[in-house]
C-alpha cells in the first residue's frame, strides 16, 4: 500500500465548484497543500468520470498525492487509482479488497459507533467519520456526530482516522485535538474564490494543531 | 467465453417494471424463454445493484442464462457475471476487456454505420444495433435507426447482432428477417401484464422466423 498522509483530504463536487472547471479547482487545491484527492462523481457517465480521473492522476501524481475514487471501483480499476472510498451502500469492503489487491489504499464512512465496531473487523486503511457537523454537501447522510460522537469512535476504532462533514477553519483545530489524523473538506475548498489559499490554511492549522499537541 | 444466445435479450429497467420488483419479473421473463438478461440499473446504489445481480445471477444460472450488466464493470466484477454490455459514454473497451479478462461476454452498443465501423476494430462479443425504432424507454439515445438503418449496419459488421429500441410482437419478426441474430426488448416484457407469456410469445417469433429463413 501506498504511503499516505489524512491531514487534509479533498473530496470533490462539481456541482459545488462555482461552475469552474473541476480539475482547475484540484490543481489549485494541490498546490495549496492538499494530501489527498477524492473523486466524487454521483451524476457523470462512466466514461466522463473516468476521462477525468485520468486528468486528475495525471496532474496530481507529481505532488505525491494518492487519488481516491468514490465508491466507483471499476473507475478506480480503470485508472488505476491508488484507491478507493468505499460508503456503507457501496460493494461490500472484502469485494473490494479482493478485486483491488493489498496495493491498493481502501477507506470506508463510518456513520456511528456500531460502524466503526464493525470496521475494527475489515482491513481498511483509513476510515472517514461522517458526518461531523450538519452540511448541505450530502442528503443522504446521518446527522450529525459532533465533536462528541467523533471523540466516541475514535475511542474505539483500531484505524486511521480522517473526519468530514461541515469542516472549515473556523472548527478544523477542534477536529485535529479531538485525535483525528485529519480533516475532509467539499465545500470549503470546492466553493473557495480562492481555492489554493484556502487549501494553504486549512493545512496550516491542521500542521499547527498536531506540532501543539506534540 | 461462455456460449450465448441473442435470440431473445431482456434488458431491465425498474422504472417500467409496474411497481413489481425487478427479480419477480426477470424469473417470469426467463422461465418465458428469455436467452440473456441484461441488467440496466442507472439510479441504484452500487450496493443495491450488487445485490439484486447476486439474486438474479443464482436465480437464472440454472437456465443456463448469461447474466450481462450494464455499464458498471465494477458491479460486474464484484458479482462474476457473465458479462458486461457498455454503452458509447461507459469506460473504454480496451480496458474493459483487460479487467474482465478474454473468457467474459462483452457486448457494444452502436448507433451508427460509424461506430459499427469502430466496432469492427474491436473483439467485441456481439453488438447491438440501437435504437431501431423510437422509444421512451431511453432517452439518451440518438435518432431511431428504422429497419434501413439495421440493414445497413448488419451488411458491414463483422460481429454477432442483436437489435434494440422499440421491438414488439408487431416487428419482431421484420428484425430477424433483415438479418439480426436476436431482438433485445425492454418495455415489451418489463411493462407486460404477462411477462412470462410475452416472452414466449417473442421467442417463439424469433425462432420461427429463424426457421422459416433456414
Amino acid at each position: 500500500m501506498p504511503n499516505f498522509n489524512l491531514s487534509l483530504y479533498l473530496v470533490t463536487d462539481q456541482s459545488l465548484s462555482l461552475d469552474r472547471p473541476l480539475k482547475s479547482v484540484i490543481e489549485a487545491a494541490v498546490r495549496g497543500g492538499v494530501s489527498m484527492v477524492q473523486l466524487r462523481e454521483k451524476n457523470a457517465s462512466t466514461r466522463e468520470f473516468y476521462d477525468l480521473a485520468m486528468k486528475v492522476k495525471a496532474y496530481i501524481k507529481p505532488y505525491n498525492v494518492p487519488l481516491i475514487i468514490n465508491d466507483r471501483l471499476d473507475v478506480a480499476l480503470a485508472c488505476n487509482a491508488e484507491g478507493i472510498h468505499l460508503g456503507q451502500n457501496d460493494i461490500p469492503y472484502d469485494i473490494a479488497r479482493k478485486l483491488l489487491g493489498k496495493d491498493k489504499i481502501i477507506g470506508l464512512s463510518v456513520e456511528s459507533v456500531m460502524d466503526a465496531e464493525r470496521a475494527n473487523n475489515l482491513d481498511v486503511d483509513y476510515i472517514a467519520i461522517s458526518p461531523v457537523f450538519d452540511t448541505p454537501t450530502k442528503t443522504d447522510t446521518s446527522k450529525a456526530l459532533g465533536l462528541g460522537g467523533v471523540k466516541d469512535i475514535l475511542k474505539i476504532t483500531r484505524h486511521r482516522c480522517v473526519a468530514i462533514g461541515g469542516i472549515s477553519k473556523e472548527n478544523a483545530a477542534d477536529i485535529i485535538s479531538a485525535g483525528a489524523e485529519g480533516i475532509a473538506v467539499v465545500s470549503a475548498i470546492m466553493s473557495s474564490e480562492n481555492p489554493q489559499d484556502s487549501a494553504r490554511q486549512l493545512r496550516n492549522l491542521v500542521d499547527h494543531t498536531k506540532n501543539r499537541l506534540g
